[in-house]
């Protein structure tokens, strides 16, 4: 499998996709649609996309299906960012080597563009043409706790106001595993549930979603050590200056590459259980932990 | 009838509910828990639930059937609140004569608990019990696109940014359409949705919903310029410090108020379709242009 093209077709999928689902730059109010256009369209891996889509192929779904739920969970993520890089949070100027929302549209229509992007996410829920409305609440309702504050929200939460220093090791992977996991975790199981996976597959995929999730993280924390500002877009050495609980700062970085590997190796012994369709999923650990962006 | 005690009632059920779905105080992370029940449960009229619960009822249903949704939209109107008085929008210290969520819990919270509230919404929407799921999904479509860049948020967009002031008429109605009309409308809606209702009933509380939001927005700004602080709870005069564009500003007050019985008197006439289960519908129009609070 070349890898980078099958990222990459499903990341033309999910954004031919987006096109469609986000309102025109002109419709009114348009400032706002333009606001949310410029976080979403602007580049990305479409990471958790492509999960959605894998978790339906690996049961034997089609990426057609889901792909309002591959949406759904880029907007959710897109949405996250725009708030997190407010002035109140980590006050960041540049993504993706793009200005931040807020430094292009301002703060007031940066939180709003954000609350817009999250508010869509679930409406393309509920165009999932399903024969099985249950499963699509089943998913709705999935979204809504992994980005709520026992995951994605819950995260952040910890991750700005921490104070409690006495336990960095369980405070650092409670974050890692609310601000990324949930995420990976509710992606791949959204295409799965859809795809009508059984519960032994949903196990698997959880499990393996959670340990990509942590692999990808202590990949980031060593990016932001040792990358290439011009590969990652956007400056290294923010964790550093904001003072950021991290596994390099915890562990250092040759011990943090053996955690990234620890959690990479699990993940694809918890894909065990498929055959030859779940082979994206193992090709996406090896990127993950191999990346330079 | 009694309204204010049947109000109350209603009030009663809905904080009781919101109680139990909200995460409790000492749930971890506790601090964002501890800041969406500050605004959640820090009183207001709870009129959007009663809303959604007398939707149901006009049109034969029981309250307990859709406590959730009148939740969600107690926690979506919650959310924008929070949002709508940060320092980058409106920069309100006060609400319902308490500090805003900002002043007491910092801006990072305030937007994160403001996040975690609209999530939270449409969580409760999937917990709705129904033998139809086609049903609640598409309340939760009605709800997200009510909420979104064409409802809710883009009344808020035009309100903080808009400075197009060749045609302060129109935009003032967009705003105010957008702003609280579009949420009314939904909820009561969502109730009579759940309920069953036929497509001419869901008609005439559309129309109705539509002209009451209406009402209650001009009341809303009439009371901004001559209501009494202690009983409102905030500040009088923020419109015209602010510059916003209102009713008063642009009519002067005798003239809104006569819009104000015009509009409620047209909801009385939407009304007309229903027998007596309508009453506390009827009687909430005479309420919102009456109240000074």
């Amino acid at each position: 499998m070349n890898f980078k093209e099958e990222l990459k077709n499903r990341a033309n999928l999910v954004e031919a996709a987006l096109e469609r689902f986000l309102p025109s730059s002109d419709a009114y109010p348009p400032l706002i649609h333009q606001a949310m256009r410029y976080s979403v369209m602007g580049g990305g891996k479409r990471l958790r996309p492509a999960l959605v889509i894998a978790g339906a192929e690996t049961v034997g779904g089609k990426s057609a299906d889901v792909l309002p739920a591959a949406c759904a969970v880029e907007l959710i993520h897109a949405y996250s960012l725009i708030h997190d890089d407010l002035p109140a949070m980590d006050d960041d100027d540049y993504r993706r080597g793009k200005l931040t929302n807020h430094k292009v549209y301002g703060e007031a229509v940066a939180i709003l563009a954000g609350d817009a992007l999250l508010t869509l996410a679930f409406k393309l829920l509920t165009e999932i043409e399903s024969s099985h409305p249950e499963k699509v609440l089943k998913v709705i309702n999935e979204l809504a706790e992994g980005a709520g504050t026992f995951g994605l929200i819950g995260g952040q939460v910890v991750d700005t106001c921490s104070t409690d220093e006495s336990d960095g090791e369980a405070v650092l992977e409670y974050i890692h595993r609310h601000k990324t996991g949930a995420l990976y975790r509710v992606s791949v199981r959204a295409g799965a549930i859809l795809a009508g996976a059984s519960k032994k597959q949903l196990d698997c995929l959880t499990e393996y979603a959670e340990l990509l999730g942590l692999a990808f993280q202590i990949k980031d924390d060593i990016l932001d050590v040792e990358g290439d500002e011009k590969k990652l877009g956007k400056p290294v050495g923010s964790d550093i200056k904001n003072e950021k609980l991290t596994y390099p700062a915890l562990f250092g970085l040759e011990k943090s590459r053996e955690k990234a590997r620890q959690a990479a190796g699990k993940a694809q012994e918890a894909l065990r259980c498929f055959d030859r369709k779940a082979d994206f999923l193992r090709a996406l650990v090896d990127f993950v932990i191999n990346r330079d962006f």
